[in-house]
């Protein structure tokens, strides 16, 4: 693997799609390879399909479990199709949430368990891990502050509206992650200005990657 | 679980689907209790989209990992949905394949590898296991042959028109798994005529489960 695999992770309202909308553009200008920018299910016909039917509201019967092997399933194939050919051919890649997420949302959120749901998307993934993972820390009263403030109540999505103390266990989750992968996951406070987060993370991919950047 | 959870297990050609259909009246007419017969997706409509995905011939680059997950999160919604439902009842269960067959046609089949097949399925059941599991078993030859002689080749599905060693892997991980498991694999010998087949199946039913039949 000759690219660089760098996830973006946070609890929602931790600001990862303005980060993203901001970072972007600062590291394509000083990129010596091409970045790909991607989320999943990335437009991969088999995981968009698998990510209908996790969203569809019509399945209200879906067991938690279920939806974590629907998820490692999804991860998948937009790591085989997307993710792994972009890396081999020497790109930058940087991911919107990857098997973190899952960690934290469904392994601790929602009481799976974490290292239950580590055991499936360790299957999903054979050990490809990123090589760094951006971590957008906000509190969950934060958090949710701005998602409600941000989002009518028609667009908040089904995660959004959960309790807060599921909010609570999931930024607890990636803390834990976080001091359990001190080499892989750098934390960035997300309390302060979307300038300075964005700042932050710029000066963390440069500083760990000399070589990719003019 | 007051019920009793009994799967039928066997390479392609053993003669489950014969089996099944002259076995369940024989049972109906001596159970004191209901006999709930089912095989994934079971009318579980979350499992049934699940299972339209991987069967779908559009989706020709999905990978031997995704399907196996997809074949997870079926098994976990019939499991959670049918299954375990019938079983609280007191009703006998009598499924058409299960973990087994995961194990044996991903696992060794596709060679993904029987214990990291396992440990999606372990996240799928919980640990719910058949009581009994009848497994009807044939060479691959006799199987192969049998497929051949009885059906058109466009009503061969991808499975059937694997090669030969593949389902020679399947076989041999079979007689693993019963070897493995003497205490709730029962290997019927396929090789003979039908009615000898239902005649062993439904002697290692009543002999096993004596309470459950008048």
């Amino acid at each position: 693997m000759q690219g660089i695999f760098i996830t973006l992770e946070g609890p929602d309202g931790a600001g990862k799609t303005s980060v993203i909308q901001q970072l972007v553009p600062l590291l394509k200008e000083k990129s010596k390879v091409e970045i790909v920018v991607t989320r999943e299910p990335g437009g991969i016909e088999i995981a968009e399909k698998i990510r209908q039917l996790i969203l569809d509201p019509k399945n209200t019967d879906m067991d938690i479990r279920t939806e974590a092997l629907l998820y490692a399933a999804a991860r998948r194939q937009h790591l085989i199709q997307k993710i792994l050919p972009a890396l081999h051919q020497g790109n930058i890649v940087l991911c919107d949430r990857f098997v973190d997420s899952s960690l934290a949302y469904q392994g601790a959120g929602r009481k799976i368990g974490v290292e239950e749901v580590a055991k499936i998307n360790e299957f999903a993934t054979q050990g490809v891990q990123p090589g760094t993972t951006l971590y957008l820390n906000v509190d969950s009263d934060t958090g949710l502050g701005r998602i409600k403030k941000g989002r009518k109540v028609a667009e908040q999505d089904r995660l959004d509206i959960e309790k807060p103390s599921f909010h609570k266990r999931v930024q607890k989750e990636y803390l834990v992650l976080a001091s359990e992968h001190p080499e892989r996951i750098i934390t960035i406070d997300a309390h302060v200005s979307l300038d300075q987060v964005v700042q932050s993370c710029y000066d963390s991919i440069i500083k760990k990657y000399p070589d990719y950047f003019a």
